[in-house]
Parts: structure tokens; sequence; C-alpha cells
């Protein structure tokens, strides 16, 4: 059975899913096909690529995610596609694909050239429709990647970062905000686990400092209070229970947070 | 072929449904996904139990209907899973799967304790993807709840209530507002059935009184007037004709409704 | 692998869709579902007509549409079928399917009105679910859209016209506004062909006047510059690079569209 997820920042209302959902399934009718985003921040890559990276893990070998979030469209930014960890990628070569890619495995990058695989004509500024879609078909009906063109290496990095601790200080910056207005941090939830839940702890994020708790769930404190918790993707998460973190700290993605363990008293 | 439901309030934008359905696809790769709703209002229990129990009917048999709204995740709060009317639903012990179930038919509810079916290792914020998700793929492939864990009797009641009359008067309140404005009422349509179309009626929603007519269907009124109909889910429902009737009264789930007959006129 | 898929103004998150689905997989339980767009602006025809012309083409044969977007439900408009190009368009008698089934191919408008297809009882209020949908699912399954009742000739039409050129200037409206902003036009991007990328323009839009460029691709221009380029529905479209053209322009489907080309510097 193949598998296809589809992520994006065309809106899910706007039709341009659909259209590549109807190209995707004329190639390869058995298709599944998933939506995991289409609502990313307008051009924003690295929200795009933290969703992406978040839920490729849990999904099963032979996976096709195709995926654009996509400024450059027409302009000379390659097609590319990956092949990591059984699963495959497909999307602009503007750093997307790249942190799912490292997470899910060792991996080798394609340059899309192959034509063959487009829908003829290729417009300017919809190659979701016109390349990704097809050429996601064609790999999940069996394609190699390296059909599409050649193995390259100058592809174009992105990281998310990872938080650091330093003694009683973790700093790191916001990887995404999620509906809830909850706050995700690039610092893995690994580096605060000897703490007990309760601690108290100061969070900073851009010039706003606040009181929070340690707290291993959202149910474990009073409703309204600030807490960091090990969120379900294994990150550190600022989140309020019942309430939205973001506009409390009035927080964007991208900005630096600090979060600071209080000595224990005496 | 295996048909899975889907219901949260986690925004269907956030990643954390696709999570979900990467969970399952792993476990069922033939089941067919559909999302009822992932914008129910966050963490109200009541609005997502209405929509599970306005559509749970329209799904044939063997459907497995997985719902999360879960202010209680990781807290003692019990997973369970039911058995209604050839369906089944899987979620959180709190009220959201009852009205659906017995609409559905005679139920049997089960705790479900049995870790094998669960992803390991089970995340303390989302159950979703950690239990209700492989424990709904597990089902759709033929696993009986009773497998699952034991039958329970202590389960979490909820009722979205009923509407009654009183010779000319009807009380009930708001179970939901669809995306229209449409205040849709736990009030049986069949309370009003023997009314003329045109009938004139006042409405009173919480304090606001207002003029309207019974209609049998939208089309029947002058743009703006406020009608109170029979809805698709057999329910009395205030609208307007193209407009809002929650913006026009201010109305909110869970408020009281009152709709009262006029008299005739002599 | 039956194929359908659905348009509507309901609201993804409205419940409304999913029972839809419900009758579908009753009925054809193999059925494929595409959503092509739920948040089509209420009860506005002319936009649901013009993202199901703007998607259908890339769907494969046999393809089901089922669009709901239906301010006259309940009342004397016509249910219809209408075979096109190899595949089938389901919905109200309001001029909402013809756009696409003029694109389509040629096309035959069959009224719906063997009850044996619907689901009982109907409602007065949600022939989605209670026409529309079984009736999908019925075609999927290869029933004869003849089946279903007369070929008629009286549908009602709905062009979403063709903007014109004269001399200079080219003439028409905004048919969409996408989730971008950009404001897709009624006018062939034909129409602008021989022109140069990076030609001055002038745009004028319901009395607002603009300097614009015309442009092959978004990433050829300063951020926010306003430009014309030939979206990738072969239309012309005023797009700004990373902005909104229609907050900008204060812009509303509907509106006429005039695009001056500037006369060559001398």
């Amino acid at each position: 059975m193949a598998l296809i997820t589809l992520l994006s920042d065309f809106g899910s209302a706007s039709g341009y899913p659909a259209a590549m959902k109807g190209v995707i399934l004329s190639l390869c009718p058995t298709a599944q096909i998933v939506d995991i985003s289409h609502d990313v921040e307008r051009h924003h890559i690295r929200a795009g690529a933290f969703l992406l990276w978040m839920v490729a893990p849990y999904f099963p070998e032979k996976t096709v995610h195709c995926a654009v979030v996509d400024p450059g469209v027409g302009t000379a930014r390659r097609p590319i596609a990956i092949e990591s960890g059984g699963q495959f990628l497909v999307g602009p070569d503007n750093g997307l694909l790249i942190p799912a890619a490292e997470r899910l495995g060792r991996y080798s990058v394609f340059h899309i050239t192959n034509e063959k695989y487009f829908c003829a004509p290729v417009s300017r500024t919809f190659h979701g429709r016109d390349i990704f879609a097809p050429v996601a078909a064609h790999i999940a009906n069996g394609l190699s990647p390296r059909e599409l063109g050649p193995l390259i290496t100058d592809y174009i990095k992105l990281s998310l970062g990872e938080g650091v601790r330093r003694g009683r200080v973790l700093e790191g910056e916001i990887a995404y905000i999620d509906t809830f207005g909850n706050l995700i941090t690039n610092i893995p939830g690994e580096l605060l686990k000897e703490i007990a839940p309760g601690t108290a702890l100061v969070v900073e994020v851009s010039r706003k400092v606040a009181s929070a708790r340690y707290a291993s769930t959202y149910g474990e404190v009073e409703q309204g209070e600030l807490i960091v918790t090990v969120g379900s993707h294994g990150q550190l998460e600022i989140a309020t229970n019942l309430g939205s973190a973001a506009q409390r700290l009035r927080a964007h993605t991208g900005e630096t947070v600090t979060i600071t363990i209080a000595p224990p008293k005496k």
C-alpha cells in the first residue's frame, strides 16, 4: 500500500492541495494520502521543517513525504528527493527536508532533473503540482530516487539547533508554537531529566521573565500556571494549563529561551 | 476495509493528527481514515461529544471512532474502549464517548489496561498518539475490546440533555454552534412537529429576546430573519437565512434556550 | 478504485463533511475521498465554481465530484448529476457545477429524481448528506447518471467570464482570492504572452490604481512589489512577493480589474 504525506503552506481550503492529490491519484490510484498540515506559516521554512521532523518517524517504511514550503519556486532553487531510513522525502532544496532526513537515518540527496516524471507543461509558480506531486507518486509506485537525477552533496543544510545546559541554566530557542500556544523549544527533554516535578524554574523569553514549575503533565498544576514539561516530541515545552503560553509571554518562533533551575531552598 | 474516524481539539494544522495517522497506518496499512474534526473548541468535552453523537450513526458497522478531547491527559483518568451497535469508540474516560455510544445501541465499556497494544514509550502528554491511535488500529484489525482490559460500569457519564415542552413553552440549551453560527439546541424537533411553517415564535437566549418564525427550510424566509427549524440532526436549530444567529444573539454553547409559540390571533 | 471529491461551504470542522463521508463509505467502502475545500465563502456559488473549475482537470477519469454550495437547499432548486469528459459532477442546479463541466468536455445534465438512491428520510436542510453523497457513491460504484432521472437542458448556466484585451488595455474581473491574498482574474494568461518580464504595468481594481510589473515568477521582484503573473491555473494573477495583494488593494471577489501595459519609453 503506497503512502504519501503532504505538507505545505498553501492553506487547506485553497484547492492547491487537492490539485496535487488529483495528480498523485492519476499516477498512483491506490495511494493513501495523509495531510500533515497545509497551514504552515507562509514561507516559514523552519516551521515546516519542524513539523516534518516531528511526525516523520511515526510513519512506516516506504512512506513518501512530499513537502512544499517554497518561497523560491520558479527561481534557480533545485527540486530534490531524499532517501533516508527506508522513507523518502520530496521537495525544494531550501533546507525544509533536512531535519527530518537526519532524524530518519543516513540519507542520500538527489537533484531531480529527469523531466520525464514531471507534469507537462511545468508552471513557474506551482511545482507542488507539476514536479513534487508526480515525482512522489512515481516513488510510491516503486521508482528509485536514483532514476530522478544525480546524487548531490551541496544541498542547502538546515538545523533546528539543539539547546544546551550549563549548570543550572538551559538555553535554546522556540522551534515551533503549536495550536494551543505551547512553546516547543529545541532543548532536549533529557537535559532536565533528574529534576523532580514541582521544581521551581525561571523562564525568560525575549526579555520577559516568568516563574514556572517543572511538571510531568499539564494536569499537575493550577489553572493558568506556567509549566515546563517534556512534550510528546521529546523536547522541552513551555505551556500553561488551560491557556496559551505564547499569548502570555508574547512569544514568537525563533526567539531565544532561557530556563533557569531555582537553587534548592535552605 | 477497516474504517477509523478521528476527532480531537488538536487543530488540523498542528501535526498531531498526522502523527496519529502515521501510527495507525503503520499498524493497519489499509485503514481508511476520516477526520470528523480536529478543531473542537479546546478542552470542550461537550462540544466534541455532540459532534461524535451527530455523525457516528452515518458510519457503517465496524467503524472505529478514535476521539481525543482530553484535558486530563497524563492524570489518573482512564483510557476506555466501547463496543456499541456494531461500532467501536476509543478515547478518554471523561464522558466524551458516551452520548454517541448511547445513540448507537446497547454498549459495553472496557478499561484499556493491556499495554501490549500501546506505542512504547507512552508520553505523558499525547495519549492520542501513544494509546488511542494504536488501540484503534488494533480494533480495526479485528481485536476484540475484551482483550484490552476489564469491563467497567463506573465510567464517567455525560448527557447532552434533552429539552422539554410545557404547553406553549419549549426549554433546553445550546448543544453546539456550527460554522454558520446556527444554534443547535438539545430540543428534539418532534416537539414542534404540529406547528405550521410561518408560525410566530419568541426565542430567548441568555436574556436576549427575539421574534422568530418556524420554517421548514432556510430559504422560506426573508434574508436576515430569525428562524427555528428542525436541523439535519433532528434537533431544533435557531438560524438566520444568510447570517449568523450566534452573532446576532451573542449566544454561547451551554446557554439556556426558551422558545415560546405565540398564541393564535383572534 | 473509486475516487470521490468533496467541495462545500460547510467548514472543515463542522462535522457535516464527515457525515457525508460516513454515507459514502457505507455505500462504497473502497472509495478514495479527497477534500477540495470545505471552506468556500458561505453561499458563494461563484467561488466554489472557480475552485472546482481549477482542480477538476487534474483528476483521473471516472472521478465523481460532489459539490455543495447550496443556498437554495430545501426549495424547488433541483439536484443534478453531470457526465463530462469521462468524469462526473453531482450537486445543486445553481450553476456551481457548470464551469468545471464545460472545461472537462462535452457534457450531459441529468435531473436527479430517482429517490431509490437517496438516504431516507431526506432532511430539508442537508441534501449533501441525504441526496448528493449517496448519489455520488452510487455513481462511483458504476451507476450511470441516466438511471438517476431525465436529461435536461434548462439547467442554470454560470460563466466565470473571460477577460478581454483591447490594444494595451486588458479588462476582466477577480474570479477568486487565494489564501495568500493573490487576486486570480478571469483574464487568460496568453493575452499577455508577448510581454517581456519586467515590463511596467498599471493595475486598477475598484478605483484603486497601482504600479506593477510583469513577472514570470514571484521571486523575480523586490519584496512587497506588485506583480502580474500567469498563475498555475493559466489565468493572470495579481500578487505581491511575500505579502497580500488583496489587503494592499482592498480587493474583493467579483470586482472589475483593468491592467494597462505602459507604452515603451522612447
